[in-house]
Parts: C-alpha cells; sequence; structure tokens
C-alpha cells in the first residue's frame, strides 16, 4: 500500500513531529496537530479543515469517520506510539488548518458573556479556562498578549477539545480594550486590592470578565480600563486560587445571575 | 562534620526516598515528606511534628528556623537534587510525623461547611480541591474510601500546603454519612440525574457537599443518604468540568449565600 508509512524516520512524521513542537513551525505552515478521536470530531464539527490524517488501524479499528477532502496515510504501531502522547489509545492523529481568531471573526450574542486573559503562561492552565467556559456557556474566550499560541498541543489537551468548541480570539490588550469599550461590554478586571465582592457584582449585561496570571497579576493598563474591580474572598490562610479555578467561579457567577441563560 | 550527608546510597536518604515514593512505606513507618520552606512552615504551623530535616545549606541559604526537637542533616547538592521535585530551589525537605485524621478528631463550628469527596483517585485532583477549600474556608475535607493516602507527595505539592491548613479526615462512606446524620449535617451529592440547580439549594445551615469521581460519579449509597441531589448546569458542547473546579464552584456558591462568614 503506497499510503502506508512504516518508518519513524519518514519525512512526513518528522514534519508533524515539528508542528507538536514548535508554534513557529505552526505559524509558518498554518496548520497545527489534533490527537483523538473526540478531540477530533469537535474540531470538525467546529468547522476547522483536516489537511492529512494519520491512522493506525490496529488502534483505530475499522469505523474512523474520514473527513472530506484530507490525506490519509497508514501508520504503523511503532510510528503511531512515537507521536502520541496517549500512545496505547485512539489510534487517530491528524494535520488541522488553523482558522483566524482576530475579533473581526468573533460573533457575539446581544448580552456577551466574555473572558479576557492577560498574558497566560501556561497552556494547561488556559486549556483548563476553556473547558470551564464550554460548560458555562460563554460567548468567547480572549486571550491578550499571550505567551503561548492557541494549537498548542499541551493546551488542546488540557481543554479535551474545549478550544474548538469555545469561540476564541488573540489580540493585544490595547485592541481588545478598544473592543470592549466600543461594544459596550462592561470590563470587569479579578484583583485583590480597591475591588468589591464578585457576588455582589451585577453581571447580567454584556460582561468581560478579565484575568491576569497568578504570579503577577493584571496590568496597570486593564485596571484603569475597568469598569469595576472584583475579588473572590479569601478566607482560608493561603491566599492562593488556581487561575482556571478563579476562572471558573466567576464565569458561574454570570450563569447563576443570568438563570443559565447566556 | 557527623551530620553531612554526601552519598545519595546513604540509608537515610534510601528511607526517605521509600517515604515519597511508597503509601505503604509511610503507613508502616507513620511519617511522610515535606518539601519547600513554606510548605513546611504551614505544616509546622498546623502543629505537625518534624522528625527529621534535611538542608542544603548552599540553596536554602542560613535563616532557615529548625523546629524544636528535630534531627537535622546537611546534604549536600547533589544529594538534595536526587530527592527534591523542585531540583533546584528551596533546599529543605523534611520527614514529618503523621496525625491521626479520624472523623472524631474533626472540631466543627455550629454551621460547617463540609465538603465530601467519594474514592478520589488523582493525588493531584484532591490537592487542587484542597487548595480551594482552603480558600472558602472550608471547615473540613472528608475523602471516603480514598484510593490515595494523603500524604502523597503530589497532593502535598498540588494543595500548596492547604492539606496542613485544612482539617481533613478519611473514612469509609457508611462510617461519614453516619457521622453527618448524627450531626444534622445536610447532604448535599453533586449528579447530573434527578438533581436541583445548585444555586437554587440553601447552603446556610450545616452542609456537606458530596463529590464523587469524575469517571463514574457517586455510588448509589450516597445518592440515597443525600438530603437533595444538585447540579452545575452544563450549558457547553462537552458536558465536563474537572472535578477540582465543580468543587470550587459548589463551595464559593456556600460562601455566596453565607456572605463569607463560615
Amino acid at each position: 500500500m503506497e499510503n502506508l508509512i512504516t518508518s519513524t524516520k519518514n519525512p512526513k512524521i518528522r514534519l508533524l513531529e515539528e508542528l507538536q513542537q514548535k508554534s513557529a513551525e505552526r505559524r509558518r505552515r498554518g496548520l497545527f496537530v489534533v490527537e483523538g478521536r473526540r478531540e477530533l470530531a469537535h474540531c470538525v464539527e467546529a468547522g476547522f479543515e483536516v489537511d492529512t490524517l494519520f491512522l493506525c488501524p490496529s488502534l483505530s479499528g475499522e469505523n474512523v469517520e474520514v473527513p472530506d477532502g484530507c490525506r490519509v496515510f497508514e501508520v504503523t504501531e511503532e510510528v503511531y506510539r512515537k507521536l502520541a502522547y496517549r500512545g496505547t489509545t485512539e489510534g487517530v492523529i491528524a494535520e488541522v488548518r488553523q482558522k483566524k481568531q482576530t475579533l473581526e471573526e468573533l460573533s457575539l450574542p446581544a448580552r456577551p458573556l466574555i473572558v479576557v486573559l492577560e498574558s497566560v503562561e501556561k497552556p494547561g492552565n488556559l486549556g483548563a479556562v476553556l473547558r470551564s467556559a464550554d460548560a458555562a456557556g460563554v460567548s468567547a474566550v480572549i486571550v491578550c498578549d499571550p505567551l503561548t499560541d492557541l494549537y498548542n498541543p499541551n493546551l488542546i489537551r488540557s481543554s479535551l477539545g474545549a478550544v474548538f468548541t469555545v469561540p476564541t480570539a488573540a489580540c493585544t490588550s490595547d485592541e481588545c480594550i478598544a473592543f470592549l469599550k466600543q461594544n459596550n461590554i462592561q470590563i470587569l478586571t479579578a484583583q485583590l486590592q480597591d475591588s468589591h465582592l464578585y457576588y455582589n457584582t451585577p453581571m447580567t449585561g454584556p460582561t468581560a470578565i478579565v484575568m491576569g496570571t497568578e504570579s503577577t497579576g493584571l496590568t496597570e493598563q486593564w485596571r484603569q480600563a475597568a469598569d469595576a474591580h472584583i475579588r473572590i474572598p479569601m478566607l482560608g490562610r493561603l491566599d492562593s486560587l488556581n487561575v482556571s479555578v478563579s476562572a471558573a467561579i466567576l464565569m458561574f457567577e454570570a450563569v447563576r445571575q443570568r438563570e443559565g441563560i447566556a
């Protein structure tokens, strides 16, 4: 079979590994890597275009749906295990074409609930925020001045596919602030100083919840752009919540106030 | 110096590694391992007794407070790096005596807020729940039929020391249900079926929030023991929240309803 790859040194396998490992390579080629059947299904459902599908039939079984118009290669178990994070399951890995993730591409409802993350560093944290954002029915997650790209494999994995189901955009903080002001979306910044308890702050109107990094918090630019500063009360001895946990608490307070309607 | 350890094969180092790696060994010797200055400070403050302290002076600096009555050994950087998870920081690692973690030892306020986790598997998840429980000022976290011990190093690490600041107990589900009923503490089980929205459920009285594993949920025993079943609305496409995120959302709803007062 001409489409069978048996060597881990095959140039196509090398290229795929580069996409997994290097954000510069993802940017240059406009592609990224998705592993796992469920993740790939979410990705296709969200309108992403699969460029190349690598199948390991002995692991994937026979009933794999092949998306329209993509190239398909079969790989041996040895090759698959070298590529895959979860070596022994699934048998499906794909190169997928990136979409534009600009503010202009976002289509928002009348009363959006947006989560903004400034300079988030850890792909795992961003993935966890996206997973909760999916559950809360958030309208969009915007990452400002990100230190990781949205197509990082750890991010996709920790999001369980929410990176495909939740509308996302990446931009500078300047652009994001201008966008929110222009669209009359109130800016609520999460910060400990000079702030109100989050549950006393109305979130039923168009709202953006803005969070900084765990280590340094939000920049002055965001604090000044805010309509209100909000905080989660810290009632313990450690004064510390994971950023994805904080984000979830704030998103679900909006859900509660809106009685579930986004 | 007679208390200087220079070999990674020193028997004391071997014993410490066994404590890190084996829960059976922790149980047998009644000890566990704490790494890092802040974690150790929380541990001592919470009344734990340090048995043996291993210091790497070139990493720890000079102003390390030595708890009363503990043995102290100095180790070389090579030895320290072999022991430590975070190899290049801190320079402090200790063997600490376990405390009893029984229901009888818990001292609860008049209107306790308790989090119960059934059969939690991943130490990292339990640690993350404890971290949020500290922030929410929870009265106690009870683990039922646990598949990990509370002195697992990953758990201590992911809790950032909350395993010391939050009162904890381990027991069977039978014992826990009897304890809660006896103390007139309402049992709210988190489950998707036959349940009320969590934010419509009063949590101002004595309350236990009970959660199962991400994969299988709660056992029938708990569902039947419940005073009410509660659920977090799932408004997205994935129907999935991390257990530590779900726990945090529920705990902070109790905080909101109680206006911060535990």
